[in-house]
């Protein structure tokens, strides 16, 4: 069961890994000047699959009109889903559909400049696909990074996933409404995320309840 | 915004992955060989992270004891935290840390084989990263797929995932307890992996509360 071409192989694939990288980080740059260019606030936003990345974002939309304009990004491998929820609740959004991606990269984003994305906005929300991996390692350009972990996901999430974790600025404790029925423990999952992020905000909130909301709009406001 | 190399960067990844896939293929067979001439029924499970893989196997380590020898393999990016979860539960377990990987492939499987899993099994499962688009590529010499979709998760994912939900033998929806205090439907949720996968057996189970446990159990011993 060796593979006698492994090593050669690994090789090459690291030589262009890098270099995949390299031409995302320099794409990503370009979108940040762009967005600086433009006065727009851009937030990238990661999390697992169905941990409420399109829920908060639709109940964000009606939240953020009275303060200034908004577009949505949202990023899935297939189906225009998310998208058709966004602009049912209102928002201006575009799907976009990575096939096997498992994450939005910088190209991506930079194809919707000066298109879906006029410049006029003052906020711009990525909703990258759900994925706690491949998210972490491509830079869009945007300023922030937001992480939302679904209570129903457990305490240690924060932990088995570190690179997405450890490089977010906000973390937004989502479904909180859920927690008299969950054995989730508190303590335990503030103790998880200290440990690979003692600097970043954290919020807990319930987009259904309405609990927390207050406190993430000010944070973007904030922003 | 133009990437010049693009288009024989493109063609070139593609034949490397290409290459990748090939390799873990026919690797992913060998593993099959050396399952099927030990007798080993083999079983990949694969879902969102924190839809309850782990607590399903730490409650299956107790309820298969008395039917015949059961290993676990689990992946993770990193940490030890489910195998000690396993272990603790009396599950003899092997953790697998992928470091930068969003999915086990056929050859972390391969050296497991005649080492940690000894050979003597009856079952062998293989919880893979908690991921719903890197593991659909990656066969890994399992004889059954299964893929867990917990109810706090949304009922469109199987839409959104499509190709791993299509693959797969039987789909446990999980965390069924909490049916009473979400908005899931259950209706629309089954329409969406009947539009995906119309051959899958479908189980209902809460690991917590026990409910459908036995129908998992059953399945398992037909195995």
């Amino acid at each position: 069961m060796m593979c006698d071409e492994c090593g050669r192989h690994e090789t090459k694939i690291l030589s262009m890994e890098r270099n995949i990288f390299k031409k995302n980080s320099d794409l990503a740059e370009q979108n940040r000047l762009w967005f600086k260019a433009h006065g727009i606030r851009t937030i990238n936003m990661m999390s697992s699959p169905g941990s409420g990345k399109t829920t908060l974002l639709e109940k964000t939309t009606r939240a953020i009109q009275p303060f200034g304009k908004m577009s949505i990004l949202v990023g899935d491998v297939q189906t225009e889903i998310d998208a058709d929820r966004l602009r049912n609740a209102g928002a201006k959004a575009q799907q976009i559909n990575t096939w096997n991606g498992c994450h939005l990269d910088a190209a991506m984003i930079a194809r919707q400049l000066g298109n879906f994305v006029t410049g006029e906005e003052d906020l711009l929300m990525i909703e990258n696909v759900g994925n706690l991996v491949c998210p972490a390692a491509f830079d869009l350009g945007e300023q922030y990074k937001v992480a939302l972990l679904s209570i129903t996901e457990g305490e240690d999430k924060p932990l088995k996933y570190p690179a997405l974790f450890h490089q977010v600025d906000l973390i937004l404790i989502t479904k909180i409404d859920l927690e008299p029925f969950l054995s989730w423990n508190r303590e335990k999952a503030l103790e998880s995320l200290r440990r690979i992020n003692h600097k970043a905000h954290v919020i807990m909130l319930s987009a259904l309840s309405g609990m927390g909301m207050e406190a993430w709009v000010d944070w973007l406001k904030e922003k």
